[in-house]
This record gives C-alpha cells, sequence and structure tokens, in this order.
C-alpha cells in the first residue's frame, strides 16, 4: 500500500485532556525535517537515532513551548519510518497549537491507526500483531492483558504462520501435477496429504473453538443475577464489588467508569449485566420479575440465582428454577444463612440442586461464591490452548480455512482430481494468509485500522 | 526543604483515559535504579543522558508492556535530579501495572506539582517560574498563554529580581548604620534612598495594577448579556459562539465542554455569564427579568444590554438602563436592524446612549459588535505592561512591598530612625522575596504546589 507512505503523519497520542506532560507525533520520511523547522534548541537532522533534545517550538518566532523531542530514525522506530515525539506541556492550547505548526508545515492529520498501519506496511508487524496492539491498549483485566500481549508479541501468527507452511508445501506439489495437465502424475502423495489435512484441520478446529474462551477473556463473563425480591441480590451485587473497589481504589483517576459493574476473579472479568436495575430499591410489588429476569439470563453467560433461605422452599425454589432458561449455566445460591438456623439448608443439600449458602450482608462464604463463579465459567469452556482466539476476522478466516481442509478431506475421500484438491487449498491458504496479512486488501486494512484511535 | 529529596517520586504524566501511549515518570537519585530493576533490554544504569532504550517491563518475568524508556541524568532534567520517562501503551490497566511495580520497587508516589517543586527546590527554576508551570498547562487562549509562557521563562521573576537588588544594597547600607548604634552615622544618603524608593514603589504600583488585565487574560472577561424576553440574546450568543466554535472544532476531542461559554476576540478570552439560563427559551411571562439582570451583572467585568429596537422606544431603553449598576461598563446594542426600517435608529443615534447596531439573527455587524466589546474591556484596562501580575498571591505580596515602601516614604519625611527604615524595608525585601522564591515556607510551598496536577 504505498500510497500510504509519501505522507508525513502527525497525531495526538496521548490521551486527550489536560495533563502534565503530552506527545505529539510524527512518521513519514519528512518527520525530522517539519519538526526542525520549528524547533529551536539543536540541529535535529544532524543528531542520533533514540535522543531527546530540549528546546522550543516557536510560530512566527514567538515562543508556543518549551519541549523535549525525540528522534527515531528509520527503520529502528516503531513505524519503519522516521519518527518524532514531542513532548509539550499537557495543555490543550499547547496540543492544538503544535499540531496545527505541524500540520501548517506539512504534515498531514493521521487517520486511526496510521501509525499501526504504517509499521504493518513497512513489515515491523504482521496484521494480527498490528491489530493486537489496539487489544493491548484497550485490555483491562490481567487475563486480556495478557492474552492481547502475546498476540502482539507474534504468538498466534507464529502458529499459524506454521500450520500454513506446512500447507504450502504441498499445494505447490499440486500445482505441479496441474502443470503436467493430462499426464496423470501425482507429485503429492495422497496419504501424506490426508494426514497433513488432518492435523491441521483438527488444530485449526482447536483454534476456533478457543475463540469462545478468547472472547470471555477478551471482552468479560456476562454474569446476570436474578431473583424474588428481597433475596438480596443488591447487597450480593454491592458485597462482591465494594470488596473489588477496595483494591481498585488505589490508583486514582483511571477506570473507575467502567469497572463499576465489573469483577475481576483471578484476572477474569465478569460483568453484572443491567445491574443499575438490580440496583435499585427492591420494590415488594415488583410485578415483573421473571420476564426481566429472563431478559437478563439471555444477556448472560451464566447467572446466579439468589434466594431467601429463610423464605422459600425447595418447591418453590424448584418453582421458579423451571421458569428459566435450562440450557444456561447457573449458580443456585440461598442468602441469609446468617438469620437462618442449621436445618434450614438440610432440604437443599439434600435435593438435585447444587446449592451455595452465603450471607451477602455479613459476607459470609462470598470468596467460595467467587471460586465457584470462576471454576463454573472455565469449566464451561475448552481446555486452555498456548493460542487463543480473540479476534472475530481471526475466528472467522479460521472458520473458512477449516472448511476448505474439510474439503480436501472429502476430496481425497473421493479421489476427485488435483484441480479440485488444489482449489481448496489455495482458498484455505488464502484465508490463513489474511490474518497474518500475507494477503490483504484495502478494504480489510481500512476496517480493521479504523477501529484504532488516532495517534497509533 | 531536603526533606523531599531522598525519596524518588513517580507518577502518570499524561493525562488520564485511554490514549496511544501514556508516559509514566520518576525521579529522584534512584529512578534510573528503580526502572533498570524491571526493565529488560539494555543496562540503563550504562546508557548516556537525553536517550531512548527500547524494551519491556515486566512483572515476575512476566512481560507487562513493550516501552520505550527515556533516561534523563542529574542536572540536564527537568527536576535537576535523575529523572526516567517510561513511554507506555496508553491503557489505563498498563499505566496501573506499571506504577504499581514502580511503588513496589521503591519508588514514592508523587504528590500534586512534586516534580515542578523538585525543580524549584534543586535551583532548575525560581518560585514565579513554578508557579508558572501551571498556568502554562491551564491557558487555554492566546493571550493567557503567551503571559503564562513569559512567566515560565522568567520574565515576570527577572523583573522583580531586578527592583529587589536596587533595595538590597540600600537596605544593608542601612543595617551598617543600625551596627553602628548610638554613634548617629548615615551611611545611606537619604535623598537617594528617597528617590530610589519613590522609583520602587512606582514599579511595584505599575505592577499591582497590571493584575486587573493580568486576571482578565488569565481568567477571561466575564460578560452578561441582558435584555427583555424575546430581545434576542441566545439568539445573539449562539451567533457569536457558533462562530467561533467552527474555528475551534477542526481540531477534535479537545476543550470543547471547557469553551462552551467562551468566545476568544484578539486571543482575549471572554466568557458569558449563567449562559445556560440565557440559553432557555426566552419566556415572555418571566418575571424576574431585572433581578436576573442585576445578578449577572453583578457577577460581570461588562454586560451587553440588548434590545428589540422594533419594539422598544428610547425612553423604555432608558429607562431599563436607569435600573442596572451605573458604574459597570456596558455596551447597549439594538436588535433586529434587519426587521426595522431606517428612521427607527434615528432617535438612538440623537441620544446620549452610544448604541451599537446589529442583527444577531442575519449575523448583521457581529464582527464590530466583537471589535467593540474587545476595545472596550481593553480601554478600561491600564496600559498593558510589558510585565503583569496574574497571580493573586504575587498581587499580594506586590501590595504588601509597596505598602511598606510607601511607609519608609513617610518615614523620611518625617526623619525617623534608621531602625524604623531598616524594618520596614526588610519588610518589603521579604515580600518581594516571596514571589521569587528567595524566600519560602513549607506551608507556602505546599500551598502552591497542591494546586498542581500530580504528575507535573
Amino acid at each position: 500500500m504505498p500510497q500510504y507512505l509519501p505522507d508525513t503523519i502527525c497525531a495526538i497520542a496521548t490521551p486527550p485532556g489536560i495533563g502534565a506532560i503530552a506527545v505529539i507525533r510524527l512518521s513519514g520520511k519528512d518527520a525530522i525535517l517539519i519538526v526542525n523547522q520549528l524547533f529551536f534548541g539543536v540541529n535535529l537532522t544532524e543528531v542520533d537515532s533514540h535522543t531527546i533534545h530540549f528546546g522550543t517550538i516557536r510560530k512566527e518566532g514567538v515562543i508556543v513551548d518549551e519541549v523535549l523531542v525525540s528522534v527515531f530514525r528509520g527503520k529502528k522506530s516503531f513505524t519503519g519510518e522516521d519518527t518524532v515525539e514531542i513532548s509539550t506541556h499537557g495543555s490543550p492550547y499547547i496540543q492544538q497549537q503544535v499540531l496545527q505548526l505541524l500540520l501548517a508545515n506539512g504534515a498531514k492529520a493521521a487517520s486511526p491507526g496510521e501509525f499501526t498501519m504504517r509499521a504493518f506496511l513497512n513489515g515491523k508487524l504482521d496484521l494480527s500483531q498490528a491489530e493486537a496492539v489496539a487489544d493491548v491498549i484497550a485490555a483491562n483485566s490481567p487475563s486480556s492483558h495478557e492474552l492481547a500481549m502475546s498476540q502482539m508479541r507474534g504468538g498466534f501468527s507464529s502458529e499459524i504462520q506454521k500450520l500454513r507452511e506446512k500447507l504450502v508445501h504441498f499445494a505447490s506439489l499440486i500445482e505441479l501435477e496441474l502443470d503436467f495437465g493430462e499426464e496423470d502424475v501425482e507429485f503429492a502423495n495422497r496419504e501424506d496429504l490426508k494426514s497433513l489435512v488432518t492435523e491441521l484441520s483438527n488444530a485449526l478446529m482447536q483454534l476456533v473453538n478457543s475463540f469462545d474462551y478468547g472472547n470471555v477473556i477478551k471482552n468479560g463473563v456476562p454474569v446476570a443475577i436474578v431473583g424474588r425480591p428481597n433475596a438480596g441480590k443488591s447487597t450480593l451485587l454491592n458485597a462482591l464489588l465494594n470488596e473489588e473497589r477496595a483494591i481498585v481504589s488505589d490508583i486514582a483517576g483511571t477506570t473507575r467508569d467502567t469497572i463499576e459493574e465489573a469483577l475481576t476473579i483471578k484476572g477474569v472479568q465478569f460483568r453484572f449485566i443491567d445491574t443499575a436495575g438490580l440496583r435499585e430499591t427492591d420494590d415488594a410489588i415488583e410485578k415483573i420479575g421473571v420476564e426481566k429476569a429472563l431478559e437478563q439470563i439471555q444477556k448472560s453467560s451464566i447467572y446466579i440465582y439468589l434466594f431467601d433461605i429463610n423464605e422459600l422452599t425447595l418447591e418453590e425454589v424448584e418453582g421458579d428454577l423451571s421458569q428459566f432458561n435450562q440450557d444456561k449455566p447457573r449458580l443456585v445460591v440461598a442468602n441469609k444463612v446468617d438469620l437462618a438456623d442449621d436445618s434450614k439448608g438440610i432440604p437443599f443439600r439434600d435435593s438435585d440442586i447444587d446449592c451455595h449458602f452465603i450471607s451477602a450482608k455479613e459476607k459470609e462464604s462470598l470468596a467460595e461464591l467467587k471460586e465457584i463463579l470462576y471454576q463454573s465459567v472455565m469449566d464451561q469452556l475448552i481446555d486452555k490452548n498456548d493460542v487463543i482466539v480473540t479476534n472475530v476476522r481471526h475466528y472467522d478466516a479460521l472458520s473458512n480455512a477449516n472448511e476448505s481442509l474439510l474439503k480436501v478431506l472429502e476430496g481425497l475421500d473421493n479421489n476427485i482430481t488435483g484441480d479440485f484438491l488444489a482449489m481448496d487449498i489455495r482458498q484455505a491458504l488464502h484465508q490463513l494468509g489474511l490474518i497474518t496479512g500475507d494477503i490483504t486488501t484495502d478494504d480489510l486494512l481500512d476496517n480493521i485500522f479504523s477501529k484504532f484511535c488516532i495517534g497509533k
């Protein structure tokens, strides 16, 4: 995509707003020249790569700011192009002024993700690594962070690359057969091909299946807490969240808003559905209880059915549960055991229902509940792989590649001719190439990078 | 204040939230050592100052992020101490993780303004320069930015320093007289002293008077738009603001919220008071019109009285105006001239009222109105100085210093003894020293720097 490369792009790379400092980034062949026109301190065209220089940015002689300028030359930068980072005072006014000066002096405003796209186009990252940059920035739990980091560092794409290379060898043999046309030669041993394709298909299936787990890790597990009024749903949620909050609030000013309804257990994020509604005062005349619960269960991966052990009989609990989606994983939780005598639990312990006993108010057995919630989710998901698919685009490509491989296997069983086999193998290779970026289109790139933030 | 210096401090220096990158900054004697424990790439203890290094930050061997680390050694850094800046991916999660690692490895969380305070304590900036750092970050109009930048670069404090040095000479002569006790010698020529103190007092007065202007530049000019219902107040405000917005919105994601009600004319910011109220539908049954107007005028530096030239007679306009604060500068503006015939303006043109004719709806004569608004404010303010006081703390110190100087002059006229003169001179020197930081107290520093953002 060399059409992007003649320009020098610039953007504010730090979050918007006021801070101590802000960083404005340029990348492209004129990055150093453009900044050098505005910068007074040293001659930036003569400095070494990876050095920092103090000076002023001036507009028509007037100082806009005192800045630090970092210079990165050519291949050694993130984008693989000459790159300059201007560290200004963190005033939106100054950021604007400097950006406008850069634009006036020949830089172009960067599109979302354009720095990362350039890193890809210049061969610094493959496509799945480039995509993972956005995931690294968005990750907000240890597990999702670890996954994104591993993908950015090439864990996933090296796996795909290995699978693809194995197939390429056979593909070239089959293509060779086709060159010989009518002569009915077989360079590619059909048995070997079958065993390889079976092996690949299994590997792809495992990756495809890892998507459910990857998605949970990346986006969090949606959980609903349902139950009759006064079961203690709000109390439970607050008890679960408050503990978590005490940890999170150590660091001020970060992601409070976005984690409000989320709880991280052993690095996996659980998101509580419509907790705003759940936190409203439990209203005794709430009539829409069941519909609301069904709706929330529908949106969840797992739900907690909470009841007051002092109010409900086993039959009533069974009655409630029978109204819910029977396929959805659930935890049945008896609340308010602090107010109950020991005999209350007996019918539940003796029943088929796997019931957990807590007191949300007294924070009794909450740690166990978290552990059970975590285990229940992990049990639903496939065994953890080293390599996990988190990206829906990769999931599609892997599914499509596997479908083509299954056609190859079917073809081999039916002794179809090499040209049909070649077609399906080519299709599988194409799909795998889409993941790593060995095969790209402008649309694909636009689609991927337009979801990035500007400045990345 | 050496008690601060044994620690190595750290903080996130970029604005909170998600961006392409974030910068975490450390300053102190162990800054390089602390980061070096966590950083894998090169040995940071061996690198040159002002160089940048790519590598990974790891927690118990696991990669937290790929980062760029900038190293600044000793005197050449902003704080005058060893400083390290870690440029991470702009994810709040990563920022937290890295910050926690630094804290766990011996760094201390920086207080607001602590980096800048260290720059002051280490002699890199004087106090008024250090204070201006916060103003530079907060400045949001060309004029306020220019003022803050000039102050940060020492324009203001060098002026104070000059005045102070002149006085110090005489002070030492007077103190010498005191040493000679009863001997009635006069080392300090009283005529020279009087002429110097008069000169200084005039210079201080000019600085003190510049505060009104400085304050307007720094904080914007509060303007009220008042008038009867349907005079077109909302239309006028929107017409004024919308033009401005078209310019500002070129740069996305910056200060939209804070400039909502502000208008910058020739680099000076005008802030419209309670415009939320003004933008409500003008209600014909609005009875509290006058009280509301008076309240708004009270809070403004200048007000615009707007009326519909097709509805009001000269007498009615005069009646309205007579109810307002007569000391407050004002603009009388006749609106809706697009709907009026030429004769309508005659009574107003012939009256003593200096009336401006516009059509807010048709955006007629709005540029002229802005120019008049700007000029009216400039006329109210003193002649511009090169050096302008914007800081209320400086204003207080200058006023106090000047008061002491006036006492010196009074004393000289009354031939009081050297010890009384010395006391007042010392007091003036003390006050001037408070500005530059030649004289400080812990309370003063805490008070100043606690208003900074963390990371600066």
